[in-house]
């Protein structure tokens, strides 16, 4: 199904019904609305206007639509920060309150806050809990986006304090457990706890896991007392979801945050995204996907949404042509709308919403495209989306959860968290180790299943592969066990305690279950500057993070220029103890995929597979036309064996 | 007239005659003083000590100097401070007060400051505005140099608050022009305005903007008060002037900022300037201009200084050697301190006044050269000196207002504002866009005015390039109906509306009465990921900004890779929607030269032409000697047919 | 001697006795011990536990250890920070108070923590001065680490003010010392004297020297209250030393930092300093040493210690392997941590101790390497170390003062503020500077003393050059008048009074009774920008930095492009006018060398040689064998004719 964001707010009455009439025309079957009008609902303290919201949800509703209310709390009024400046969030970097003006200017940690923003929602989930036009509820809106996730406000440090109290029972344990007898560190009590910000040099890393720890837990306790207020009003045939930004850049543990949704929903900027994750590539390196994205970013974040979805994901904003917050925002190549739109079902979602429908000519955000031009004309993504409409009906029910792939990428906040206190080599990233395996296995035609570390759904998998897993707790460990596929981990995993220290008898602690290892060092190198790794006779690099192991009973399978272990095998589990160049993960992982049975199709950088169910897609980033890599007798429900440019295909 | 720049106050007074008499001798005529000596002056609230400064001006005058008076309100004595600590400005980045230390130590919003200023500036007119040696007065001292135009103070944010008070005169009327509307961002009163920093993520566009007109008005409002206090006691015959930093630095409305003076000055610093400038250059393009300063930037400034001037402008500040202040301080090539004091008579100066008479051994500019050394022997740039007043004779009376140019291009304070305000693509520069025409002009020997919009004298102009203006009031539309020459638009022409909306009916608004044109869409791209514009069937590079148009009765003129119009015209005026490579610029304005019946000469980037009435100056920036560009039959005034390495050559 | 540094409370205290024994088998004789632990030593105010550390000591000392006692005032515990909140120090660059939570946390000019910390000093000196095990005392931790030494806070102002007042008797004496008439900066009181933080633009030069001097004796102040407190209970065998990070990055005067110890220790971490000298190198530069360090870095720093040490000095902790704070954190190449320390050894060091004896698995610097991993098994270093304890037998006493060496390096601590405070040019920076005249003498396999300006100990050299001596203080210049050798001074000698202005005369102001010259201008280049300078016939880079001089009678031995003098010489004394390449500087010290009868020995980029009384020490950094640059007849000490790849050979 097609959906579009709505503003009913910015535009004349005399305009909603002509609009309705429009995107019920054009195929959509959803309009989301209400997300930032808090200002206009409730004008004062418990005054509320619900009038222009009735009519306009009873004349989209009319027109045939469903609407799906976002509740209005990313974006409290003027008066509320007014009456109560402590709901204002402190920057962590400067230490200065961050104000009204702009949007999400309120901490999570904040009590006054929690109870405004729960009234709201209350409130609008009594009003329209039950009215036959709306169909589900968006949370808030991009929850953390903008650096929220974090503050250093009183209310912050008041929790925390608390958090700690909770967590550790007694001063004593919290200072054992954070290894606070090194450099003096130990508190007296709980009430002597700062939060991790504003010191001499860096703090103690345990005290800022617990703190990235705390912060996730405050956000997500706002958005489960945000979905109970919803519930508790709201008839049970309504859904709950909630747009997420990509689930990388949220800073918090993302199973947490929507296990209490029916189904988790992603907001789809391909090109300002991309222009962001490249702004250090070559023009040459550039230029073929400036109009198109990265051709496996938007879909590592629809696998990993896909991966945290209950039921089937909605892509909730679409990109529908240049944005206007990226350093860089050109205009989608043609036809990549329908292009984002069919890959999205591609990968299991079941909507596909635009954002939006008519671009708005003041604030913020005038010069993000929509549908509809200011001048209410048609802009380029129109022709797309009508085309996108119809070939839905091809598409046949996309609204069931995706089949699950045949190899899964493990995937863990705490990891994130880890590399983000604990540098040790400016050339590690987490979130760019995940990426290149995630990329090479695309590149080879694979489908990937993203699951989060702890939940119970490795075993049928036949290739599950671990970038890395810093700190193994009882539920992961289980369930690794429990796997039965090939298992591959990489560098840093079992590296830490659940509370940041090196593991016992050093890394990868208890996963020597798997691998009997023990990590003795570790050099990270500069991403310029590599050692070398080979495999079957292939040199191939290594570096920026490079572990020397101690082996027990494995099959070393690569070596370092010294001929030191490189990986290691044991059984049906690998350890690789480098980050490596492309080409080498390559040839491991095909390899990998031969012995496990998992089906390969080496694929240009420009092409693109995806399965769900018995239909394939093929997508087309270059700008000249391909074939379908198909197989004969292939039935082709869209396009055909030359793919267009930008183009796709999807047979049977 | 040639001047320079003097302070009695930091040498013995036995010093003065001496000085004075030199620089009588050097052919020096104007002498500046007193600008910063507002501590050596009041020494506590109300007590004066004019004792030195009457002796001082009395030696000055005595010596056949005339005496250019600078009131002193750039550095506030630390009495004042200590006494009233509300007058210190307030950093918009980082929240904290700017001390007392350096100077501009004070903000354009305290009332406090105000009456203070005024109050010492009133007391010197009082005091020398009938004095026979006093010619002319100097406001203040580079007014928003330092970054100190904006202020985050109590006093800004109060004023700011009356300023919208009185714009909008209600607040429903500031929501509405604000489209507050959108993330909930009414206000219910004036006083629930903040100043547009310290916010989660970007303020309201609309919000910025009315500060920074806001801001501007501070800064003219608090020079007009000053201007007023000296003009109530000076005589008539005094005049007023103020010494600007390059107009495209200080974040105002220089019209306004200058429309009370007598004339404009400018304080010429060409390497620092270009160090500045080209920091990003290579080696290849800097190393043959460290030393001269970039071939177009000294003068763009000088024209952009003409055009705010009602008399002949001044160059108040000339390098005279190295100076401190820029990442890399070369000496000037031999001969520029002679050839930038021609270049600024060429472009219509009347006067050049060097900084600063004898190098300072202490304090904070002890590293900038003067005329004379600290060991007072003269400096490089004495003799360079002492031949440009033996020159000066011969050039003859330069104190007239120079004739228009057949060029202008019309520049615009709310354009820059736009662009700071909403940047939308990284590669996009205001002031990047128009030098960028004025350097292809001055690249062509073409003489170019500056014409700010809304004045009413464009009707003379063959060929007139607004390279944008983002917002067409009524003052600037009805100039550019009753011009008649060719108009060249360029990019983001017409985008916005005066409260920072899209333009009614999209952009270019109300400029489509001279192109019927809309722009549907733009896209940003990275400055080194272009797409295409064919001109005549020649390819050049389109990129960083480029518009996608609708057009109606046009002739296209050159078109994108995709054969979608790039450039049109409707009868005398084009609009191109793209910014381009120089080439495509160089090859437009050929032929627009051609049609309007301006002659163009071709130069080397090394050689530069100006025009002054009857007299034509050509400028060698080459350490190699040079063929003037000379008619036959010209007659040199100054240097002859082969110009010598960083020399110059004047006929008639 | 060896030893190591050791955290007895890090580790359960049946560790203790085994640590103990395996430390002296090892072939270790010193433990350190102590100086973080004041949380474990003074519980709550004035309340101690002496008893686990009694217990550590006797163990340590029972296994046949000599204890060195760090006291632990590097970190305050939570306690002291909370009942006395103005210890803390305030960030320069925010304003923000530098909280609790890692460590150096406090304010040198504090005088609340001044009295705590010369409490726990005493009172550990008191319990611990005549203990049989304890030989010495380290005082604090690394002094002025993580950009400590100046503080924001008010206590430094309070301080600050008072020292003018010292300093200068009376207001307008201070007034003109600075030259305050410059920008009306005039003071009516010392009351009224900020600190030169937080304003507009660049404070007064002369306000930051002053501060600067402050700064430094507000740390050496501190310093020396916590050696008296020692040195009054401790028995006079006691020795007291500081472990000093590189002696350019204190920021500080480290001469009158170190004057009062008995000697000097130093923290030698050769990659992780390299790495961070090096961030912006190629990587083709970069490689080869990334494993060994810059090949004259941590010899930079040997001769640097050296040169300020009364007695033999030590490094106090040596890197074992990869370290944790760098942004790259290599492995030493196989065999470097013998290397280093056999090096140290060669530049005069007593003992060399490594940091540390086992890896602490938890708090911020767990990824610290020791000689035994977390699970205490041997580390890679733990056989070099066994290796080097066997050899150290070889060489013999290494207790006594080494040598002194023919040719020195003249230092400065206020030539390095003059270049922080007046930059001038970018690429102009005092430590680069005096390390490229370093490692052009390295690299002719010359030994280098540094002397620091003022010391009366030039008379013996043969060769004396001073990169730069911006100020030059009655103790300079008599110790330079008396001095013999060949005086070579790079530019910007003599620059600067003693209050920071030009000097009196032009530079180089009093120097010119060694050199008839004066700089008449100083002009700063990019630096891929170069001119020219050439010397006996051979074109060099000129760049920069470079300054035009007016000479008198002198011999000119190098020209500019336009033959203006680079480079004169009167007498013994040469005056180098501009910074240029190392090949320049390399032709100009062999001839140098030559005259002045020092032997060199050219070597390449990976050799090193130092002297030591009779032995002759190699050092090869490559990753192939050499051979030693050995004369007929020497005897191997250590190693042989061909060297192993990184190893060491020694021969008398
Ligand atoms: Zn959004
Ligand atoms: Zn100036
Ligand atoms: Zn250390």
């Amino acid at each position: 199904m097609l959906g579009v964001c709505y503003y009913p707010e910015h535009w004349p009455e005399e305009y909603w019904a002509r609009d309705a009439r429009r995107m019920h025309a054009l195929g959509l079957s959803y309009v989301r609305i209400g997300e930032f009008a808090w200002g206009r609902i409730e004008k004062s303290e418990g005054v509320f206007d619900w009038a222009w919201m009735d009519r306009a949800i009873e004349t989209l509703g009319a027109a045939g639509l469903k609407v799906v209310l976002g509740t209005p709390t990313a974006t409290p009024p003027k008066w509320l920060c007014a009456k109560y400046p402590d709901i204002l969030p402190v920057d962590i970097q400067t230490g200065q309150v961050r104000g009204f003006g702009s949007r999400r200017h309120y901490d999570f940690s904040s009590e006054t806050y929690l109870r405004q923003a729960e009234s709201i929602t209350a409130a609008m989930a009594e009003r329209y809990g039950q009215h036959p036009h709306v169909v589900g509820w968006q949370t808030d809106n991009e929850l953390c986006c903008h650096d929220t996730t974090m503050s250093a406000s009183p209310a912050a440090l008041e929790k925390f304090r608390a958090y700690c109290a909770k967590r550790y029972g007694n001063i004593e344990t919290l200072n054992a457990a954070w290894g606070n007898v090194f450099w003096s560190m130990e508190y007296d009590g709980f009430d002597q706890i700062d939060l991790p910000f504003f010191t001499v040099c860096e703090t103690n890393p345990a005290h800022r896991l617990a703190y990235r720890r705390f912060a996730s837990e405050q956000v997500v306790h706002f958005h489960d007392v945000m979905i109970s207020a919803i519930r508790r009003h709201a008839g049970p045939e309504q859904w709950v979801t909630h747009n997420i930004i990509p689930p990388a850049t949220t800073g918090i543990d993302n199973v947490a945050l929507t296990q209490a949704l029916d189904f988790v929903s992603y907001d789809n900027y391909p090109l300002g995204f991309s222009d962001q994750l490249m702004a250090t590539a070559s023009a040459e390196e550039w230029r073929p996907f400036m109009r198109t994205g990265h051709p496996d970013l938007a879909a590592l974040n629809f696998d990993s949404v896909r991966g945290l979805s209950k039921g089937a994901w909605w892509v909730m904003e679409q990109q529908p042509g240049p944005v206007n917050w990226a350093p860089h925002n050109p205009r989608p190549a043609p036809g990549m709308v329908r292009h984002w739109t069919l890959q999205a079902f591609a990968h299991g979602a079941a909507c596909v919403a635009y954002f939006r429908w008519r671009q708005v000519p003041f604030a913020q955000e005038q010069m993000h495209a929509g549908l509809l031009r200011p001048d209410d004309m048609p802009a380029t993504a129109w022709a797309e989306v009508e085309q996108v409409a119809a070939e839905m009906q091809l598409l046949g029910d996309v609204s069931a959860v995706a089949p699950k792939a045949s190899v899964a990428i493990l995937i863990d906040p705490v990891s994130g968290w880890v590399d983000d206190i604990e540098r040790q080599g400016a050339g590690y990233r987490y979130d760019a180790v995940l990426f290149q395996y995630y990329c090479v296995l695309r590149s080879l035609g694979v489908d990937v299943d993203f699951v989060s570390a702890g939940e119970a759904r490795l075993d049928s998998y036949k290739l599950i592969i671990v970038p890395t897993l810093a700190v193994v707790d009882d539920a992961a460990f289980d369930t690794l066990r429990a796997s039965e596929g090939l298992l591959l981990f990489g560098p840093r995993s079992g590296a830490k305690t659940a509370e940041f220290s090196i593991s016992e008898g050093l890394p990868p602690g208890r996963l020597r279950e798997f691998v009997p290892i023990k990590v003795t060092s570790v050099e990270t190198l500069r991403p310029d500057c590599n050692g070398t790794i080979t495999y079957k006779n292939e040199v191939h690099e290594s570096g920026r993070w490079r572990e020397t192991i101690e082996v027990g009973a494995v099959d070393v399978i690569a070596t370092y220029e010294d001929d030191a272990p490189a990986a290691v095998r044991s059984g049906r589990s690998l350890y690789l103890a480098t980050l490596t160049d492309d080409a080498f993960i390559k040839n491991l992982l095909v390899d990998l995929c031969a012995e496990a049975g998992v089906a390969i199709t080496p694929l240009p950088p420009t092409l693109r597979l995806r399965r769900r169910g018995d239909l394939t897609f093929a997508f087309n980033l270059a700008d000249s036309a391909v074939n379908a890599p198909a197989p004969n007798g292939a039935v082709f429900i869209i396009g055909g064996a030359e793919i267009e440019p930008f183009g796709v295909a999807v047979w049977r």
